[in-house]
């Protein structure tokens, strides 16, 4: 905290003290703008939030901003070429839209109306995410106030989509069909969060996904469990026998083949997850769960993170009602999905599952399975350039040592990894606390400003030290 | 077919030849009374139906007819002293009320209007139960006819309740407010039915039936199962375990004590029911199946008729709907029935799957379980005197060899046996094709003949070679 900083720093510090009181109005003025994608009745609130940003967008600069429209709520999308032909291409991807809030929800001032509480912002989309996409914007203005460019040091794009609270339905086709003008040599999402306060952090990766829905047909009707239980196949317990056998003594998925080819934790990612300040007690509180439970030889941390899961998300099958009734179901469903790490394959995966649930129903069990869209997983090498100038700008805006973490969950950024060829580094400054989808969202300002000034230095940093890029 | 019959049995043959027409319209007459007990607006007709046996029974020489009122529909009791002191007791036990049906379920005629087709008599209520009321009536005219007598040779008593396709949810209560009055050293259930028109048989037990529903509980809420799945144990997961856990690979239950005290098939049982001329792809699709499942060692017919069973009748967890839904879910349920056989104490039963389940769930997971209202097993011994009576009453009927059966389901009977501590007999005529709860529901008007000419010799045949009765 007390090492000198260099006059690039000061420069960069001065220049967003100045600017932060209209950075901070800026903001407020789109939060103001309810653009829930969930709800139908806010569509030309989206709207307006993509008008809104497209306009600043160009107030920051960026000579191309288009709002690009979809089958759905429409996309933002802003580009500036650095002008040097050896410049990497960074896109940086986010969202407009917001997850729905009400006051009645639980919330102790008005979602929609802004409003400062000691040194937080609190409104709907605060941290998540319009927070985050608007530190690009004054983080862009002091990169090139204290470089004196007037282009940033690499071709810079933004997508900022619509619909990602809605589970960005179109953004795959958006991107496939803008495949040539999103065109870049990585991906940085700010969409995500840092360990805590006090721990700054960087994103690694984030998990696949696979998931299918089983059909296990039984009798052609409910049959009476007098008359004929005991002595017929029951498609309820056919499915719940196939949950049993989902996973072995060890937690680990049965399924022969789901762990071919992942790529396993190194020793140094190992430690890297340990060095974090884990609280088990208190992730299972925010877990809201008794107990932990996951595969065997694995912390917590490494079970979220970095190890594929196999999860019931849904069963049924029978009679749902009050009391009882006796019969032999006609038929049972399950919903099962399955997080992926690097190196897994979702179409393999889905062979894989489907060859061991058509061998595991019995003889008299008819079973139909359907698979929904997967998501690839994504993962940065600890050693990528990139990743390496992302670890080097927060460092100097936070004057501390950057740990590693992943996600466990599964996003759009696959898709742009996918689609794009590219990878996907992750550049979010949101903590567990600041409420994402809950009442009383908000942002932390000083991380905020962090997140600006860390914008500040990285373009320089990956235009000096990623070269090779293209 | 051709042995020559004694003067008895011709004279019997002869009174019910006599009196077939006007005991067939006075069974119309009862089946147009829509005693739908399931649906409140018919409550009217079911105490028509109630008020109209009383009368009929009147007519038939009871010198105590008497409607009985209970909480819900009224039942119907009866009662014929034979004036000897030696005579046993005999309670016929069967029902006035009907499953609900109309034209438009697929009835080729008006359900409540009798019509005679063929040899058939086809009426909601014809074979379940009416028609197998109503064959004591003229059975018991015609034994008093060949006999000679003023009265019946047993002490006749009859209840006839009025809620049975409702569930008989205050049968119970009534038998013990009434046990004095219903006090009898034989209960004679006629509400079931033989193997076929071919093979007439007598039903020796019924199995009882405990069930259960069990609630488990994970997460306080549905949570996300990219940031938690994997590592919190996940309660439709513990469901499902449960379920497989629930019989061993031999298909048996696995709960510890479950089989504890039951009387096992001798090996005459063994081969009675081997005798019977089961096809079992006809009976696959009688249980609309696709094969066959259970307890390794047995057969068919001993696994739904001689064998507990436990069978899961609703499963539920998760999500329902459309698509998919990421998450570890909040609960889980299960509704298991368990059907016993003589021997098996219910409460027993109950507590050994209240404990097994106990120890199954895992650490992380809280449970509930609920028991509902348990039905004890009956069961006649092969060597029972008025069994032997009731089989050379059919068999004199009949002029065939009768065979025995059982039923897999539970029902009223057993809370006979239970509150009057008395053998239950089945006597029934129907056969599986008579449709039961079904359109078309008909009654063979030769069978029916049958039941009435079966019991014309029953009450001679009982007093006669039962005197140690009471």
């Amino acid at each position: 905290m007390s090492k000198p900083v260099d006059s690039a720093v000061s420069t960069v510090r001065a220049y967003i003290q100045d600017h932060r009181e209209a950075f901070l109005d800026d903001l407020a003025a789109w939060l103001r703008i309810p653009s829930v994608s969930a709800q139908p009745d806010h569509a030309p609130d989206v709207r307006r939030s993509a008008d809104w940003l497209a306009g600043q967008l160009a107030r920051t600069g960026f000579p191309t901003t288009e709002v690009w429209e979809t089958a759905g709520a429409p996309a933002v999308f802003a580009e500036w070429p650095s002008g040097d032909p050896q410049a990497p291409t960074i896109l940086v991807y986010g969202h407009h839209d917001v997850q729905p809030a009400a006051r009645e929800d639980g919330w102790d001032t008005e979602p929609f109306e802004p409003v400062v509480i000691g040194n937080r912002l609190h409104a709907r989309g605060a941290a998540d995410d319009k927070g985050q996409v608007f530190f690009h914007t004054l983080g862009l203005r002091a990169h090139l106030h204290a470089t004196g460019r007037t282009a940033p040091a690499v071709n810079l794009k933004l997508l900022i989509e619509g619909e990602e609270e809605s589970g960005s339905p179109h953004f795959r086709a958006l991107v496939e069909a803008q495949r040539e003008r999103l065109a870049a040599d990585a991906v940085i999402v700010s969409d995500t969060g840092m360990w805590s306060e006090d721990t700054p952090t960087v994103c690694t990766g984030m998990r696949g996904l696979a998931d299918c829905e089983i059909e296990l047909y039984g009798p052609d009707q409910d049959i009476h469990s007098g008359s004929f239980g005991g002595a017929v196949p029951n498609p309820a317990a056919a499915a719940a026998r196939l949950v049993a056998a989902l996973h072995d003594e060890d937690a680990r998925v049965a399924v022969p083949g789901f762990y071919d080819g992942i790529v396993e934790l190194t020793d140094r990612e190992r430690e890297l997850f340990a060095e974090l300040p884990f609280d088990e007690e208190r992730w299972l509180r925010t877990a809201k769960s008794r107990a932990t439970h996951g595969e065997a030889g694995h912390t917590t941390l490494e079970r979220i993170w970095a190890r594929p899961t196999a999860e019931v998300n849904g069963i049924g099958g029978g009679y749902q009602g009050p009391g009882g009734k006796t019969i032999v179901p006609a038929s049972a469903m399950l919903k099962l999905s399955f997080r992926l790490v690097a190196g897994q394959d979702p179409d393999l995966v889905e062979k894989a599952v489907a060859a061991w649930v058509a061998e595991q129903v019995p003889a008299g069990i008819r079973h139909e399975i359907t698979f929904g869209a997967a998501t690839r997983p994504c993962l940065t090498p600890l050693d990528h350039p990139a990743l390496q100038s992302v670890v080097r700008a927060m460092g100097q805006a936070f004057e501390q040592k950057i740990r590693f973490t992943r996600e466990g969950g599964s996003g759009p950024a696959a898709d742009l990894q996918d689609v794009l060829d590219a990878p996907v580094l992750f550049l979010g400054i949101s903590v567990p606390s600041d409420g994402w989808h809950a009442p009383n969202e908000k942002v932390e300002l000083d991380l905020l400003m962090k997140g600006v000034e860390t914008t500040a230095y990285l373009w320089g940093d990956l235009a000096e030290n990623w070269a090779d890029a293209s």
